[in-house]
């Protein structure tokens, strides 16, 4: 029998389609993605803002080839082979992007130059990673109307916390940087919770929903978003609580991820 | 009536506290510390590595003073005040030394100079906080034989993974790195699991003994180590698991820290 997450639509479409199409020549940087991963479109979000020459290869990470259990042992999406060699771990490959690409051509930088400037980035990075990200993973796979409303108050205290340091029009103020970019992709699928979940942006309050909105018009999230409807198939899974990957194992195990 | 955590023995003792005496005139960099903390050891080790010129100041964090609320809102240590700026988060404070001093003369550097390394590195040093650390703490909070044994199983089969990856003698190599550093404040403190969870070092196997030998001798090491007598005080709450910190609560709400 197939496990349920392996068998979904295998390629980007959309916006999605016509940047992976834009990426297929050989280049230092194989970009192992999935078009419908959140964890991806981090780094597909840095690659895009900085300007990095890649080459987008998409992967089933519900089917472990070879080659990629070679760049990643974890067999997950994201990975990045650089030079014959791999790393994998979305955060840790968006500071790679950082470290191997210093170059002042390939502005903007997503980590701010100052070094107590970095901390604090690094400080709400780390938050939308261990807070929000969990809090959100909870929420859709909540099951039934009491765990439901609990999980969504739980979301909407993690993202007041978050929305509160927000300085404007991003998180760091003028600067886009690796905060906005460790949250987005999940906030901009907030209509599976809006439509399943009860969720409303406006109810974050402390211009939360103006966030969101402009982050939804970011160039280099537009670029990287695939259409709706191949995704309610994948959040379907996840919202019935039937999904078989590791995150959904471990948030039904109450670990983190 | 005071809180448990609260009352406690003041200073560092033993090796400690000849480093902290020799860390009294003023720095551009104010080391926001406790004695007995892990966390704090993990950033004392780097600037003693690092030779960084720092002013260690003692704070008991369950004691919130205002002045040390404006450097760290979550009232945790441990915490730098760098010309007046405020940060904090053990890891974050780690990177933050490595951004602020880039200067060959402060050597060695904790991260590795090549990309690909460094984002080696981080991925172990993120497990080190996110799967080591967690299972640490909850073998420590563990009541009864049953979950103490199966705590112990996952605690082993953490460091397992971890002692399969050390290249020797440290972590990466040669290069004593940010991951020992995230790691060695609990291995020097596994007495305390040894004397009251039957965990041992030899039964890790894969050359684990050896490597938290190693550890102990280390020289930033001993320097930041106090007596273990005013440590078991602290500790025995941890093992009744009565510990009213912010970390002992988490660990006993099913969360990691
Ligand atoms: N912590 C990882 C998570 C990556 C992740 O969970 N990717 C998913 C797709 S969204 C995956 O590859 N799942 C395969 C599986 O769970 O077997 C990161 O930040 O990169
Ligand atoms: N994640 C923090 C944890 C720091 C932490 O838990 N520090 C403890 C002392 S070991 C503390 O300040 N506790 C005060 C409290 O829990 O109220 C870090 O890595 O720096």
């Amino acid at each position: 029998m197939a496990i349920p997450d392996e068998d979904f639509h295998p390629v980007a479409t959309g916006q999605a389609a016509k940047t992976v199409e834009a990426h297929q020549a050989p280049q230092d940087v194989v970009f192992y993605a999935g078009w419908f991963c959140p964890f991806v479109q981090r780094v597909w979000i840095t690659l895009e803002e900085r300007g990095i020459p890649y080459q987008y290869q998409e992967i089933n990470p519900y089917k472990r080839e070879a080659h990629f259990l070679e760049i990643n042992p974890k067999g997950l999406v994201p990975a990045i082979e650089h030079k014959g060699r791999g790393l994998y771990e979305s955060l840790v490959l968006c500071e790679f992007l950082e470290d191997a690409f210093p170059d002042p051509t390939n502005e903007p930088h997503l980590l701010p130059a100052d070094p107590i400037d970095r901390g604090h980035a690094r400080i709400w990075v780390d938050y939308a990673a261990k807070v929000v990200v969990p809090a959100h993973s909870r929420l859709i796979q909540a099951q039934g109307a009491e765990r439901q409303r609990a999980a969504l108050e739980e979301y909407y205290a993690a993202l007041r916390t978050f929305a509160a340091q927000i300085r404007g029009p991003w998180f760091l103020g003028e600067q886009f940087s690796l905060v906005d970019v460790a949250l987005a992709p999940w906030m901009v699928r907030d209509w599976v919770v809006a439509e399943h979940r009860g969720f409303s942006r406006a109810a974050v309050g402390n211009g939360w929903k103006e966030y969101v909105d402009r982050l939804e018009r970011r160039e280099s999230i537009v670029k990287t978003t695939s259409e709706r409807q191949h995704l309610e198939v994948i959040y379907g899974r996840y919202l019935r609580d039937e999904a078989q990957s590791e995150q959904a194992k471990a948030i039904r195990a109450g670990k983190t991820f």
